[in-house]
């Protein structure tokens, strides 16, 4: 019997226990080969790799520390009398160990797999080592098996509607903020589309990020059905909402090793999706140079894996190759994208039409999936509402029910302006340049940090005329971004 | 700039700093995103993972924390003025990225990454992905790769010698301790062979763990050089030698994960022999149900795999495969295994015949490389050495020049027997449940703990006759053990 302690480190998202080295539990010789324990009290219980302290300032010999996460996730008292066992690693790993081999999975090892790692039940370390291995090689079952285990742990809404509707963007297109315009659109229609979107992982913003200018996106599962109930859409963030929960685990380690495989990422949008009670779901593939997907054959396949998945799944969907050689819109970070969002749906003269266009197509095909509707009447319906103010008054309605941020964050004072050093016509705006210099320039940290684009492809260009401006925050990323500019603009001109 | 303060935790391996929330040097949602920072204190400077601590007591604002490794690794004082950045991840790692999309890595790209391996560059979870995406497929040049960059980080020994002997065995199989009776054979016969050894990492006792019985097996490399010198041999931990050092990084990996794939096993073995500047080698790869290689195809597979290895990096070697069907001796933990080896050596009558054999035949293939040697009259030669007892005065001679174990470790004082439920005749032995047993009753941490078979393969047996004897050394141990003894004998008599 130990008494718990709450230590105050943050361990991103990974349980650590803290025992004193004279730990009352177990022998010194015994505590070194224990790499993790489990933390019980009752029922409630965890597991934690043990960090060994010897030093009386952080534990006792008599207590047992938990980290931030580790402490939360047990929801005990501070004090708690909490017996620790030597933990065997979870059950589970004997499948990813078997992958590792090169071993096809059952359903039945994804499901123990995804409620191990739901738990919190692996460490970083053996997270690394389960998705490297589905990095080697998955069949479209095991796509399928991994995509309903994600699915069937945490929330899972249902709505008592026929349809409900969802469009998803599988990303990396700076700029392309297209679900803030389709979902008002949508709402307005009479569809219901509660929209969870995600923060950046690896991009100058998320939907979440730019909505947040905006509005409130930190909604409760209960609080986005109410609202959905009333306005037919939301735009929240879905950190909140215990939707497929272990995907988020996965993003943590996902994100600093840089996989996206197709799998993972049809495994991960397909989750969340069924898991918010989806039934009807257009998804965009954007293919350029510099996207997530640089080849036509290349998105032809993930097409096929994810109407495989998704129709195994139950969803009906729509799967759509885009245009992903150049940004979508002007702005890139969160102020400057909420900016192109809002020009769109004000309908003002400036507003980037390849933003408006897209969006009225993706609009055009949601609104396809009503059986009301007559035979490919969306993309008209969907500029009727947008021309005529529908959208707009939807997109403030909603605003107004997350609640509207009264304090908008407010452009970068700091900026620059990157000129063409060549007199023709713009041929390619790389992606991947812009993203990392909108990085850089500080966005998302900083929501007034970013790019904006004064010129897109096919555009005439003089010699010295800018062809964007960079904005910043802080002192440091300016001067950072500054020195990256230098590098190359991104573009080419010809 | 901020403060260094030693923290006393230890975080297996791997870097940790921690810095307060309100550290002085980065804003608050600056410090959030980051997870790896660079301390530096002129050209001292080492990587670690961000912890943020909400506590005065481990750090203050101005200071920053590092756990015991990274406290030692960076080798400053405590109150040491260091400079911090946040740091990229190891540039290396986009070799793992391709490595993980299945590319092919190039010679400069395993030099990258087992250079900043060895240098603690890499997080268990960034390890992990490295040696998984290695499991998925390997290049029999890749594994040259491997072997070369592991084998070119750390010391490398040099000896001014024409021939510098080795022998190694893949391990797997209980009890095959016959590293000490070839190295006093061989150092007997005059060839040098400085035999470094692993303590157990998933088995009942390493040659270390043995070793560490009769003698000090922690020898600096200068102190082993200087032994090899006079003794001609040495049966010394290779922990303290720094000998192909990124080895026992990824071990920390490997052994939790269970990874023990024929190429990790290949550079392993033979980037360490590298590093001990061995010119000649044999390898002892054992066969069997519960051993490490199953199949003799596997066997032979493995078997090119080391001589294509080894041969471009210049290693004249003997890969012999050997029958592992069941343990070799009787004993089965540190102090039963170093009873076997000694009874072997004082050519005691009840010594055990097949681990003396086994020694015998391999000691014989050392002596087959000197080139003064009538061909393959090694083994009469190593039978001769045994026999008269030089063999026996050789390890003597070694265990007084690297410190006798004055107080040698006793055998558990708790026992109990299992027996034969059936007469017969011993069909099969399971090595891995044996193993298990030997590990579950203490051993290696209790050297005095493990099991002794009384039976072997094609003994007959009586209903009730004593199959075998467990030893613990504590209460825990020997309840946890004879529970699992209940559960089965491992062995199978027909």
């Amino acid at each position: 019997m130990l008494k718990l302690k709450q230590v105050h480190i943050d361990t991103h998202r990974e349980n650590v226990a803290f025992l004193h080295l004279n730990c009352t539990a177990y022998r010194a010789d015994e505590l070194q080969a224990i790499q993790k324990i489990e933390v019980a009290c009752g029922p409630r219980k965890i597991l934690a790799t043990v960090n060994l302290v010897g030093n009386g300032q952080i534990v006792a010999p008599g207590e047992i520390g938990l980290s931030e996460q580790a402490f939360h996730l047990l929801g005990l008292k501070d004090g708690t009398e909490v017996e620790i066992a030597p933990a065997a690693p979870p059950h589970s790993l004997q499948w990813v160990r078997a992958k590792i081999q090169g071993e096809t999975l059952s359903g039945k090892a994804f499901k123990e797999i995804i409620a191990d790692v739901a738990a919190h039940r692996y460490s970083k370390m053996e997270l690394a080592a389960f998705l490297v291995s589905c990095a080697g090689f998955m069949t479209a079952d095991e796509v399928l098996s991994l995509t309903r285990a994600m699915a069937g742990e945490g929330t899972r809404l249902s709505w008592s509607e026929p349809l409900v509707v969802d469009k998803h963007c599988i990303g990396g297109i700076p700029g392309n903020r297209t679900t803030m315009v389709v979902v008002p659109i949508v709402a307005a229609y009479g569809l219901p589309i509660p929209k969870t979107s995600s923060r950046s992982i690896t991009s100058p913003a998320g939907t979440a990020d730019t909505m947040e200018v905006l509005a409130n996106v930190n909604l409760g599962i209960s609080q986005m059905q109410e609202l959905v109930l009333k306005e037919r859409g939301c735009l929240a963030w879905g950190g909140h909402m215990n939707l497929a929960p272990a995907d988020d685990v996965m993003i943590s380690v996902e994100r600093p090793l840089n996989i996206d495989t197709p799998e993972q990422m049809v495994a991960s949008i397909l989750s969340k999706k069924i898991s918010a009670g989806s039934t009807h779901l257009v998804i965009d593939i954007p293919v350029g140079p510099a996207a997530k997907v640089t080849s036509r054959p290349d998105a032809v396949r993930l097409r096929k894996l994810f109407e495989y998945v998704g129709g195994k799944l139950g969803l009906v969907m729509e799967v759509i190759i885009t245009d992903g050689s150049q940004p979508i819109g002007n702005g890139i970070g969160p102020v400057l994208e909420a900016r192109d969002v809002m020009k769109v749906l004000r309908r003002e003269p400036d507003a980037p039409l390849d933003l408006r266009e897209k969006s009225l197509m993706l609009a055009g095909m949601v609104l396809d999936f009503d059986p009301a509707l007559p035979g490919k009447a969306g993309y008209a319906r969907a500029k009727e509402i947008l021309d005529s103010g529908q959208a707009l008054a939807s997109m403030e309605a909603i605003i107004d029910a997350q609640g509207r941020n009264l304090n908008p964050p407010r452009l970068g004072e700091m900026s620059f302006e990157v000129s063409a050093t060549r007199t023709g016509v713009v041929q390619t705006i790389d992606c991947y340049a812009i993203s990392q210099l909108a990085q850089t320039a500080g966005a998302p940290q900083s929501p007034g940090a970013g790019v904006d684009l004064f010129k897109k492809v096919g555009d005439a260009v003089k010699k010295g005329e800018p062809l964007y401006r960079v904005y910043s925050v802080f002192k440091s990323d300016f001067a950072f971004a500054k020195e990256m500019a230098k590098r190359g603009s991104g573009y080419v001109i010809g």
